[in-house]
């Protein structure tokens, strides 16, 4: 997918929404666990609910990757199903890869080619080599661990290098790298006041911000710094959309606060 | 599996070599893809022919996940055959994963409880809350990165934080983490003249060096400046050995180079 088609989208849809797919079998509602895929099942029945408040779907890797081979199908499931159903729809796998390059060539292959996603999440400790073999496809999207959202974020990511934080070194030297037009960050919303020098050293790019609701971030706050003529956010919620509640309604739960994200993002699009 | 039965499989085989299964069916010799499964065939063949000669196996799990399903089912075949074949051996999952706490803790159960990996390497750049949840499984051990072998490792990884190269930082802050006993590190040997200072950190931790050979390491260089009195090294080649020959003999061809390093190994043990 090119990044125009998904500002189409978000036009469109008035929604920069990303719902995380991060399904835990022990939080499901009990009657999916009668299902032959319980994870897919889910999956399904939340992208039926709520594909028109979003424009992105982003499962995290390590959710299925926990269940083994049938974890990896219903992935593969999950995905196959987004494609058909909902080619305009952007996907993430959030997996945070990143090796030496013969091997990140075998990571982008697996989740661009095999598996179909448009994007994949990948970590910038291992440099240019690690990173360059995914942004070598085209109309495939990179997205880079910049500044996450967790504690541990201050442990290395807001460390002085070369007089700057070194997340902001990672945001500027990857503007170096071939093909750096394919690359898309992970900032995490925690920090809302640190996305307006964030946008000084990448104007344009799109974002992809974890951690608001739950975690703290305040959305109104989050396009204040960091909106761009093209939008360039996709907001991530996960465990407050997909377990809104766990009866036979999760569905429809999961849709009015899909809503309700919506509906302060169509106000916030319209300003 | 402890750290010292680690040890003293070491000493017992007079070998620290680890061998890379990172399996790629475009370099695997040909007539193993009339196989049901070729991979996990080619990985069998190479266990069996070399398993007396090395003390651990490191399947890099981007080249399995990169054939989807049936990767991810060779994979687990590889380490189930690894488990009950030879327990003695230490299993390495190179899956350089790292996630948000509660996403880290998936990815620890899967590769520690559900494949039943004795290790697993993490990069470290989200910081303590991403490695905890690795760290707090019993007799499992975490592989940090620290200084990689490729290029890139000159991005960030090398660049000066707070009066030291961030992989020391890393390496020193990593020490303050809960369970940290259970941590190994990942360090270049491209770099071996660094290794003298990382022992002035981390004086006892074993390091899963990769880049001997092939990449320009030295192994007597490695031994020289990162010995312990535990030895605290343990030495990957991957394509060096398991790609030594494409013909039918291929077992023992990867068995003969394996032998030609374990013979140096074994003179610098006596050392």
């Amino acid at each position: 997918m090119t990044t125009e088609q998904l500002v189409n989208q978000i036009h469109k849809k008035k929604t920069f929404l990303c719902i995380g797919l991060d399904v835990d079998l022990n939080k499901i509602p009990k009657h999916l666990l009668k299902e032959e895929d319980p994870i897919f099942a889910f999956n399904k029945a939340i992208i039926d609910a709520t594909h028109h408040l979003c424009v992105a779907y982003k499962p995290n890797t390590a959710f299925y990757e926990a269940y083994g081979l049938k974890g990896w199908k219903a992935l593969e499931k999950t995905i196959n199903y987004l494609n058909e159903k909902h080619p305009e729809i952007f996907t993430i796998a959030d997996a945070k890869r990143g090796d030496i390059g013969n091997t990140s060539s075998m990571y982008a292959k697996a989740f661009f080619e095999d598996l179909g996603f448009d994007s994949v999440t990948v970590a910038p400790y291992m440099g240019n080599d690690s990173v360059e073999p995914f942004l070598a496809f085209e109309n495939k999207h990179t997205i880079l661990l910049a500044l996450t959202s967790n504690e541990g974020a201050f442990d290395f990511q807001t460390k002085t290098v070369e007089g700057k934080e070194l997340y902001k070194k990672v945001l500027e030297t990857s503007k170096t790298w071939k093909n750096s037009k394919n690359l898309m960050y992970v900032v995490g919303a925690t920090k809302a006041e640190y996305l307006s020098d964030i946008r000084k050293i990448i104007p344009d790019s799109f974002l992809l911000v974890p951690g608001v609701g739950a975690q703290g971030g305040n959305l109104q706050d989050v396009c204040k710094y960091g909106m761009t003529k093209n939008i360039g956010l996709l907001i991530n919620s996960s465990r407050g959309i997909i377990y809104a509640s766990s009866d036979e309604y999760f569905a429809t739960a999961a849709a009015l606060k899909a809503k309700e994200i919506q509906e302060e993002m169509k106000t916030l699009l319209s300003n």
